[in-house]
């Protein structure tokens, strides 16, 4: 389990209790942040993702300047701990922002982006993503497929489901976060960049032909569907496969699940499901399939350098690929295999993709 | 019902029977396409929706020009009629483009603009909206309530479901846009700007408290959830109250809703539920609660003074509130009112806003 709110509670609590004892000994209270800057982020080849480095900066009631932040570290900790886990409520971060303002003129945030600083110096702190302090992202993308999973109604009731059981799947959203895996009849996981091909391949079937669960991810994904798909990952032990557009943001929607964002180095170890592949739609796919294409803009080929960079993409099939998008300068949407027929994706083009990636 | 699919398949035959009967007459077959353009629609006091005035661009297949367009038009009907109605599936506008490259190259479509242009064409032809040709935008949004419906799962198999019994509501996708009402048990509807308050009623338990159908706009709604509140609104004949961000832009998110867009004047009586209110955050409420606000930019001011001069906000009250948001220059998030605590907004403002409309 990702979220456990019992351990939530202990590191939060944690926290306070080494304040408490700065205060005891009579000593200004210090809290130490891990540094989130570039500096101090670095590619683990051990766990296939961005993780922090391990600086620090520490804050001191002893400087003036800080003691202000120190305050509001505490109290936004005490908020998820108390006004939140405990009273199994949750907020968004526009929430948070907004509800420090009955915190008092010396605690209240001025802008939404030091509330959310400051709720990243605590999900460093604890190694815990910010659903896990009950702090949660606007709902979007969707799951569909064999999976039963039971969750905590507004009520505190336990209510189980099974995905199949909905007309357009399931919204992921935050009872989904913290829903239990009860049960799920699946041999792998197929997550889809956009709507329409997801309600594609609901439609055409392929939860069934693939023995699948489908994931929709909305274009870049939420950290709640890349939960879900950790959690599928690790404890179904089920294979991930990312099916994008086929251009450098599609190829770069699959490496943050794969490898994590630079952004949230802090808590990448949790979220990144390195085993997972993208299967395309490629480059070459392009070629292959005689795709009808745009051609790229200034913008997709300065990703493709950027990409070509990155240490995430040290592998040679991804590095093939971007060169080939390089050398082609077009793009193609998935719904391109759609020139075949709508079933084509689901009859000819995903069997020969998995056939591929699992021999 | 606003899809009935026997009656769609009956007016497409009847597009192909017209021209059919120019032929046996030996005449160069016609059709009348209902012009779309500004000059062409007025606001229709008594549907209170902008509608069609009634002019026509006829293309006829005497004119060299218009052959290809009649013939794509032809195909789009028979495509819509035959691979998706009767074969029971959906598709989007996306694939709609790609798919016509496999009719070869007189029919297809240059750009997805050309194959848009084409089904709204068809859409005004028949006064139906594109759901009902199975032509479905992306997903987004959500319901949660009393609701229970019977939809076909991918197999075509009867199934029905409990909104209540779902974690985070159910995803509003091509399969609930066709699912029948079974039973509705509740007293209102409440239609909500942005997820992260959507998921704060639920939490707190607003669809119990007031009896209510929460319904997850998403931003600016999409049709299928604007179909939603229509038919909750006209076979449920429950009050529909919409609940936006304090802005320009949120008055007219809650304007499309009421009254329709002025771009979809050709499907707008399908489609609008006049009588739904919108209830705030009202300009008023900025002043009344004291919420903390941000400085409204040039385009919030502009779209003001368009608002103004727009006949659908002809309304003593709304005009009152875009005076006030152009006198106070300041917009606010629903979220603002997590000043008073997260359960402020069900304990103390929709309950006097209920009231309000209500009595």
């Amino acid at each position: 389990m990702l979220i456990d709110d019992k351990e939530t509670i202990r590191l939060l609590t944690q926290i306070g209790a080494d304040v408490l004892k700065y205060l005891r000994n009579n000593e200004p209270p210090k809290v130490a942040v891990p540094l989130r800057t570039t500096s101090n982020i670095k590619y683990d080849p051990k766990y296939r993702c961005y993780v922090l480095a391990g600086k620090y900066k520490v804050r001191s009631c002893g400087n003036i300047k800080h003691i202000r932040k120190v305050a509001q570290l505490l109290r936004v900790a005490r908020f998820c701990k108390d006004d939140l886990i405990k009273q199994n409520k949750h907020a968004t971060l526009r929430e948070l922002y907004y509800i420090s303002e009955s915190w008092g003129k010396g605690l209240k945030f001025e802008e939404q982006a030091e509330s959310n600083d400051m709720l990243e110096d605590i999900e460093a702190m604890i190694s815990k993503p910010r659903e896990a302090l009950k702090i949660t992202p606007e709902d979007k993308g969707g799951v569909y497929g064999d999976l039963t999973v039971e969750y905590r109604d507004p009520k505190g009731r336990k209510q189980r489901i099974n995905c199949l059981n909905t007309p357009d799947g399931l919204a992921v959203g935050p009872r989904l976060d913290e829903a239990k895996i009860i049960e799920c009849n699946a041999s792998r996981v197929i997550a889809i960049e956009t709507g329409g091909m997801y309600d594609r391949l609901i439609e055409e079937g392929a939860y069934e032909k693939f023995d699948a669960i489908l994931v929709h991810l909305g274009g870049q994904s939420t950290r709640s569907a890349r939960m879900l798909l950790k959690r599928l990952n690790q404890e179904q032990e089920l294979p991930v496969y990312i099916f994008t557009d086929a251009d450098p943001w599609g190829m770069h929607i699959a490496m943050v699940i794969i490898s994590g964002s630079s952004k949230a180095a802090h808590i990448n170890k949790e979220l990144a499901v390195p085993d997972a592949k993208w299967i395309g739609v490629t480059a070459s796919d392009i070629v292959k399939y005689n795709l009808r294409t745009d051609p790229m803009n200034e913008k997709d080929i300065k990703r493709c350098d950027e990409l070509l960079k990155d240490p995430r993409y040290n592998d040679q099939r991804l590095r093939k690929e971007i060169e080939l998008f390089l050398k082609l300068k077009r793009k193609a949407e998935q719904q391109a295999l759609a020139k075949y027929g709508l079933s084509y994706v689901v009859e000819e083009y995903l069997p020969i993709k998995l056939r591929e990636f699992e021999t």
